[in-house]
């Protein structure tokens, strides 16, 4: 990508605003924690990885800002205050706490380093940690895909954003479609607009275009009739929780094309680092939905769609059973449901 | 309803304008025929009956204005231009048709009364059918829906809409919901947004609260997760066109909801008037469906969703296959699938 998603440069974290996008690419350049926060919660920045590498560099501005050395205190409040920029966002507080920890370790130790040097050195590497996965991710389930349908180009489908843009540099799901790209075997992607924030409109399209692949966009209801209809050789999906049977907790509008997908024999594959895996969850049945209330239902870019006081049922993202993924496909390895295989 | 969809009053047909909802509601009367022919073009009627009763009136303007005794030319080219305005509507052609008949045979007669009136009294005929098929439609579903589900109150989802806007006063999936709430066992309709053009955002939510009954509105892609999660008894839809088979074509999101609600176990009801059974369609594999083109997918309201340029591919319908649909129900008669029944 030409510009990353997010990036250190020249003493400061550049990262896409979001929110800009697609009518406009704008790169926020931030060098402080306050910087680093808002652009988290007004979601300048967005997507679990993402939001983890913002937060680990995040804590290098912390400590050249307050040294743990001089102001351990004043270091501890900006550490706490980026750590609950996104409650919800588990990765941040993991990534976070991993880099503060190395910059306090850094701070007792005098043989160390500087703890700036430290802190910024880890966040650097949570963020190639990232952008490994995300190869991996790509190249694995790229040969997943080639294998499964049996012949190429290939036609994918996929849902919300899974891309760069939601990680470092190439994604989950997306990242197996740009792969497919880059080896010349993707005749085409179809984006699910991804009602109601639109990702997949705003987004994901917007992704596909960068980086050359073709691509149409649908609607969301669209996309187990095309499945029925031929339209496409795979599914691809994203993940926001893998439960330890498998069933998997992703944006609303994936249960629906996975019920699509094995109606119509196609493969229907789930993308998401081995950190998603949630061992602590049995099954899907014990995920709670998160309601994210009607406002985004019943208005779009300022237009209302509805009557006024409409009320709306939000779930923010939907379950899909295992029985309807084919696999699983992680950092690390294949898992193949429809195989038998397990998590465990 | 306080204001009919759709009638004749006072010597002209007035009809609610579907394309100011649901910000205004505006009555629109009409009194010649290039005002009825403009109202269908840009949609401010819409829906099969609706547009089938506008054209009927819209002959006895045209009887009014060029009388098929002296001026049965002029009179047949009224009559051509209501007939087109909408190609793809067979209702229409077939409700212009039928009253332009009676008007040349009345004109013919020495014995009858004047073309005119003649052609007034049909389309009034007109209207009373497409009312009394619409409450006739709405009982009937209302029985099945409480014998299938077996306790009350019930909750129904449907898509689209299907109700007195689309037809006149009461509608199909639409009326069998507006029945159950009159007889006091509604406890919550759920209305899918309908994208791309919104239908059920716009205008089912407006008819629910004007109704008064209890509803939320809810993402197409939210649909078959709301039906695993227990949040509906029962689904409705209307047909565009029933198969032979029948395989049922309908607005795009409506297969979706199909697959959901046989996994759920929930029943699946197709409402329609027995006009729409087409027998000359073997199968739904049989059935076209038309692309409408990106424009409708990529913006919404005048604000654009995706890059400028974006691709899309726009089914404006889908088909469900009958082994998904639990009972078609029409103005005549009930056709259990589920049992084994058949339309022929």
């Amino acid at each position: 990508m030409t510009t990353p998603t997010i990036a250190w440069r020249d003493g400061a974290l550049e990262l896409i605003d979001q929110t800009r996008l697609p009518a406009e690419l704008v790169s926020l350049r931030l060098t402080t924690v306050p910087g680093v926060i808002d652009a988290i919660k007004r979601l300048a920045v967005r997507g679990a990885p993402a939001i983890g590498v913002a937060g680990a560099y995040g804590v290098a501005l912390a400590a050249a800002a307050d040294d743990p050395r001089t102001a351990p205190a004043a270091f501890g409040l900006a550490v706490a205050a980026l750590r609950s920029a996104r409650p919800t966002a588990v990765n941040l507080a993991r990534m976070v706490d991993r880099v503060a920890a190395v910059a306090r370790a850094a701070a007792t130790d005098p043989g160390a380093t500087d703890p700036v040097s430290r802190a910024l050195a880890e966040a650097h590497q949570v963020w190639d940690e990232e952008r490994e996965a995300s190869l991996a991710m790509g190249e694995r389930g790229a040969d997943l895909v080639v294998d499964l349908v049996g012949r190429t180009p290939v036609r994918a489908m996929t849902i919300c954003n899974t891309g760069g843009l939601a990680t470092v540099e190439r994604g989950t799901a997306l990242a197996v479609i740009q792969t497919l790209h880059e080896r010349g075997v993707l005749a085409e992607a179809i984006a699910m607009e991804t009602r109601p924030l639109l990702q997949g409109a705003r987004l994901t399209a917007w992704e596909l275009g960068r980086m050359g692949a073709p691509h149409r966009l649908a609607v969301d209801g669209a996309g187990p009739f095309l499945l029925a209809r031929g339209a496409a050789d795979v599914v691809l999906i994203g993940a926001d929780r893998v439960a330890a049977n498998g069933d998997t907790a992703n944006k609303v509008g994936s249960y629906s094309l996975a019920l699509g997908a094995a109606r119509a024999g196609v493969p229907f594959l789930v993308v998401a680092p081995e950190s998603t895996v949630d061992g602590a969850t049995p099954s899907g049945a014990d995920i709670e939905i998160e309601d994210r209330g009607p406002d985004e239902v019943v208005a779009w870019g300022g237009v209302a769609t509805a009557p006024p006081g409409t009320a709306a049922v939000n779930p923010a993202f939907d379950v899909t059973p295992v029985d309807l993924i084919t696999a699983l496909v992680t950092d690390r390895r294949v898992v193949r449901f429809d195989q038998g295989q397990t998590l465990t």
